[in-house]
Order: structure tokens, then sequence, then C-alpha cells
């Protein structure tokens, strides 16, 4: 594992009482040219990948920006430990028909509640009813809009506000594909 | 004051003991049509312009940012309300020159270890000594690169995850300059 998986690992651990250690945010470019951005729930940390992996839905904007520009940015505030991890990432979608295992594996892990709202309707649109959104569907298999998002760590930009001054420091792949690191101005 | 400024103040109320209440995401493009993206510490809601005031440097990355593109994106989750908002904004930034009272008037709100972030080099430069970034210069006042940045809202896409289903609104400026809002499809 390299260094910056370590201590991401570490600040997870330590910050696992607190909501922060379950979400991040993610930024994506729109066709517009301007950054969206949006809280999304952390899943797990693909270590043969180097990944983050996170749900969501093929209907959602984050997925077809991602299929417009794959490069995207995460930013990871821990409030307890003070830390800041901004990653560099290439998204890479999976549904069922790419990678069923995958896509079966994190819906069986989803409880009621988080499979309901992939059946309220296209997310975004206009909400017709006053009404509460019902969910009458069997929610045993995925529809087929679910799908798993996994967010390729290319670069990390690291940041430790403990001290002052603050340390930042530099994570990225040299040319022979190895983790390289260099301590920067804050 | 607009339904979501209100809304706003009550989340930041709700949250006031939280560290989450005193910062948010910002999301940039950069000049490789990628978005990046970091936390940033909220200073204070100017009501006037509608906008979220923070402080920066000018030799930052987000400075020359929002430079080149002004339209950028927050993220702001308040973890004990469950709540989050999605603002998109236009960056406009004040110096010295152009707001020497805004300027003058932030700086003096700055803690000294606020203001000895700005005499440590340039931000993201590579660190050239093993040894610690000292400060000697008079921080009475601020530096030319100390900067302010409105983030104007244009837009705001609220989500409450209270209930199940959850809540989604959007909130936008109509032709005439009012704001008007629309519940859409979580």
């Amino acid at each position: 594992m390299s260094d910056w998986t370590l201590r991401l690992t570490k600040s997870l651990h330590q910050a696992r009482s607190q909501p922060e250690s379950r979400y991040f945010q993610l930024a994506t470019l729109t066709e517009d040219l301007v950054p969206a951005n949006r809280t999304v729930v952390f899943r797990y940390l693909d270590n043969v990948d180097n990944a983050l992996v996170v749900v969501a839905d093929t209907r959602s904007a984050k997925w077809s920006e991602l299929s417009l520009q794959p490069k995207a940015s995460v930013c990871w505030y821990f409030s307890k430990s003070r830390e800041q991890y901004r990653f560099i990432v290439h998204g890479e979608g999976y549904t069922r028909e790419t990678a069923p295992e995958l896509i079966d594996k994190q819906w069986s892990k989803l409880s009621d509640a988080g499979r309901k709202q992939y059946f309220w309707g296209q997310p975004g649109s206009v909400k017709q009813s006053n009404g509460p959104l019902r969910v009458t569907e069997d929610m045993s298999h995925p529809p087929e809009h679910f799908c798993v998002l996994k967010l390729l760590i290319k670069s990390v930009d690291y940041l430790s506000l403990q001290g002052n001054p603050q340390y930042r420091e530099k994570h990225w792949l040299d040319s022979s594909g190895k983790w390289v690191s260099q301590p920067i101005i804050p």
C-alpha cells in the first residue's frame, strides 16, 4: 500500500465515530464547463485499483458528467484530525451489464431506505404531486439504473492543519507507476 | 431575505457548535478543464449581494481559476440536521487596490495564526527546506496578495435527508430577479 493509503486508513480509523468518515465531496464537470459539487456516500476503498467506491444512479447528473469528462476531484475533510485529502480521480462507471457481480454485491449491502431512493423517479426532475413518494416495486433486485462508480485516484494533495505551520504534501504516480511524494507550501 | 437565506441561517444556527458551520467545499475549473475541489473557511453571508464570503491568496490556484471561469460550485453539508446546500456561484475577487476597506476589515478579523499563512511563500510550490516555515514580517497590514472572494449565489439545490423520502428543492432567480423555487425528485 502507498504512503497516502496508509494515512487515509488511519484518518478513517480516527474519524470512525464521526459522520464525515462516511461521505466526501465529489466535483464533476457539466457540459456547460461549470463544476458541479455534491456529497456522496463512501462505500469502500478498493486497494487493488486505488479507488474510492460509491454507488449511484445512471439517470443522475454525475453519471453523465463523468461520461463526458472522467476526470473529477474529490475533497475529503476530517474535522477531528484536521486533515484534508484532495484527490484527482478518474471516474469509471459499472452497471448490471458490465459488472453484474459488483452491482449485486453493492445492492445487497444497501438498506431498504437506501434502495427506495432508486424508485422515486428521475432524479432532478420536477416533483409532480405534493404527496409522499411511495415505492411499490420489488426491491430484491437492483433496477437497471443502479450503478457503481470507481473513482480511481491519480494524485493526492494532503493537508494537515494540526500544526502551525500546516503541513502539505503532494503524491502522484511517476512514469514507472510508483507513488512519489513532495512536501509543498500550504 | 429569500426563503433559502432564511433556511441557511437556521441551518447555521443549528450547526453553530459543529465544525462544519465554519467551512464548505468550493469547486472551481482548472485551465485543463478538470474540476478542483477544496475546503474553504466561511467568513460571513453577505445578504446584500447574496454571497458567501471567504478570504484567499491571489497566488493560490482558486484565484486564477476563478479569473478564467468565474462560475463555480459550493457544496455545504450539515451533518447534524442532515441538510445539503449546493450553490452555483459567480466568484468575484477583491484586493487592496479594488476594495481597501473590505480587505482591511477582513485582515483585522484574522488571528495571528491565520495571518501567518500569507507569509509562508507561494502556495503549492515545492517546500525547499525541511525546517519549519518561519514568519518574520510585520503582520499588522495585509500583504498585496491577500484577497477576498465573494461567491455570489445564482442558484440553490437544497436537500434534506431527515425524512424518508428525502426532500429536495431548487431555487433560482427568475427574469425579474425574484427568487423562485420548485420541489424536485431527490
